[in-house]
């Protein structure tokens, strides 16, 4: 049994249409019209598949095929939304997998002992609202409906509003539900598998995360008049501390990340001393006590560099989750698919998070990567080849099969 | 002969209710409604006041008194746009004190030998558009008409549209005309006045600017999968920028000043390494050597920073404004004004860019300067106590008098 390429290929560029950037990226931000666009076309598609379409409250849409009544299903899914300029690949790809995944069982017509169903999980990349994987997060407990529902992006516009008005605020409940396993294919956005010229990943699991929101308070002033000796710039304390963020890794070692990948200054002008900067500060690790050494050093450094500049400051460390490991049976389960396929495969962990990573705290969870050329994504460059793609969504279709138990 | 200070209270209170913020400061920013509705105000008291008030391309307002018909006018002016939460005092105390000076002229019916008149200039700020005091630079022929209404802001608006949009685009060629003196009084923007407690400044003249852009491009990728060692982050290069251009002043000595008060990233999210920024870098000094030394500092400075990150750059030094001197006349009759009523001065320069500095090269030009309140201006703090303006304005209406020829 085997995923039909072809049409794999044309859902790919129908979807990768909506939200297409001039230099074939894709620009479809979390609860945008064009998410809407994607989603109402997913939707017709699920439908058109036979599926049982559900929205809930936080709009997560899922899909189920009709069989194995009463048991729990196996879920495959990712998410729609992409970072502003991003890729084409990163998380459309795994919800188109996991269609094509039961179209193919639809075209032979296959009875599975367990029902299979996909899901599409709102704000995963965390680009318009934080946190990131903030659907899977409240479905896991993780996060409080409330707290999703009031996450506001840069215009101070709600989550729960933005929900509304695209037409996908769901009656479901957002709750964890009974599930056999939960699957979910996406690009490795690092540079492993394409460097070992291997076709697919077996997730072992995700490293973990921390995410801090620092805020600056310097003074305000003219940049002409106001002699060095009396500054408090803002900016410049930023700087000292961008700098140190990204010698944290280098000072723990292992394979840690650091960035600092948001800030905004005011009034941000030419001719006025910044007053205010607002700062993203993100860490990642596979060992959980380097990210709680890291928030060790952001802190005496942002403390250091405050002081230095005579500015005031806010550290927030709002978000963090720990190392997941995927369950072992479905670990074993996905290699056991890739290696029947006869291609080139590997364990590997996951640099980023995603909704596995929630999902892991309710049933069973397991993840397929395929290679990112260049390691590159978050950008409108990412891209995977065809052929790799083609392996990865056939071990999906097997690895999904299963531990569905079809026959 | 003295101004009447309730009046030019009472004017200053209305005029600073047009985009006052909550905290007492001022958001007028340049062609926006509010600068409209300033305008609109502004141009209702000037023809209450007997003006012939006429606009030119530039959207720059004159009002001229009638009298001394034939002969070049006095002109005092100063500008009427805000920086983003800006004061209630930068640019528009000096267009009040204008009006003021001819109110009070009015009310003693007093006949001059030149005319008198005021002006008040289009973005002077240049937080909106760059660059600063576009208005006057039009005027005195430092910057061609169509590159100012080229002039784009961040949505990608024209200044030129703009104008139009408000109602301010005017029929009268902005050219340099016959004229004998520019007065301008401003907020000092400093400590100097403050520290020595004297109501009033003679400003000798202003410093050099230099306005630099630069834009550095990295590769945007995901935060967490990509390993420290591929990383070319725009962030970090930019950070060590900042760095550095706050140490030139020290590295050059003198009274030199350096700010990067502007910095964009893109794209801008928490989990994406920045692939672009850009930023502004201003440098200030009274000694035009040393702003060509600062600009070759920033030049190593940048090339250097690049090449460690490995990240390409687009480095453009766009602006620069020589050391202006004021005429030795206008610097005389303002201090024998200020000496006339027996108030506290000293001669001082301006470390802020002024209309007046384009305003030097077409006419005999000089400034009065009022204290800042903590040396404080381009913020909502703003303050200049009653008592100085009071003498401010005294100081403008006796040496506006006098350069006029009056009685």
């Amino acid at each position: 049994m085997r995923i039909n390429r072809k049409r794999l290929e044309e859902s790919m560029e129908a979807l990768g249409r909506i939200g297409a950037t001039l230099k074939g990226g894709l620009h479809r931000v979390a609860l945008t019209d064009d998410d809407r666009r994607g989603r109402d076309l997913l939707v017709r598609w699920m439908r058109e598949a036979g599926l049982t379409v559900t929205v809930d409250q936080m709009g997560n849409i899922f899909g189920q095929r009709p069989g194995g009544d009463g048991r729990p299903p196996v879920l495959m899914g990712s998410h729609a939304d992409s970072v502003p300029t991003g890729g084409k690949y990163d998380g459309q790809l795994g919800v188109l997998c996991a269609l094509e995944t039961i179209r193919s069982l639809n075209d032979r017509k296959i009875e599975t002992r367990h029902p299979v169903a996909m899901a599409i999980f709102t704000n995963e990349e965390g680009a318009r609202f934080q946190p990131a994987m903030i659907g899977s997060g409240v479905m896991a407990g993780k996060i409080p409906l409330e707290d999703a529902y009031n996450a506001r992006d840069r215009d101070g516009l709600r989550l729960g509003d933005e929900l509304e008005r695209i037409g996908y605020l769901g009656p479901e409940p957002c709750l964890p539900r009974p599930l056999r396993a939960y699957l979910e294919l996406h690009i490795e956005q690092g540079p492993i598998l394409e460097e070992e010229h291997l076709p697919v990943g077996v997730v072992e699991g995700i490293v973990a995360i921390a995410w801090s929101r620092l805020t600056l308070t310097g003074v305000q002033d003219h940049a002409g008049p106001t002699p060095m000796r009396i500054r408090h710039d803002a900016l410049v304390a930023a700087a000292e501390i961008i700098r140190g963020v990204r010698e944290i890794p280098r000072k723990i070692g292992g394979d840690m990340v650091s960035t600092v990948g948001r800030l905004d200054v005011a009034p941000n002008i030419p001719n006025a001393i910044p007053g205010r900067v607002s700062m993203s500060i993100d860490l990642r690790a596979p060992d959980e006590h380097h990210i709680t050494r890291g928030l060790g050093l952001v802190d005496r450094l942002v403390k250091e560099a405050a002081r230095a500049e005579g500015v005031t400051y806010e550290l927030e460390h709002y978000w963090r989750v720990p190392r997941t490991r995927f369950a072992l049976e479905v670990v074993d389960a996905i290699e056991a698919a890739v290696r029947s396929l006869g291609c080139g495969h590997r364990r590997i962990l996951s640099g980023a998070g995603h909704d596995a990573q929630y999902m892991a705290a309710i049933c069973p969870t397991g993840m397929i990567f395929v290679p990112s050329r260049g390691g590159r994504s978050h950008c409108e460059e990412e891209f995977t080849p065809m052929d790799d793609i083609e392996h990865g969504a056939n071990t999906l279709l097997l690895a999904a099969s299963t531990l569905a138990g079809a026959p």
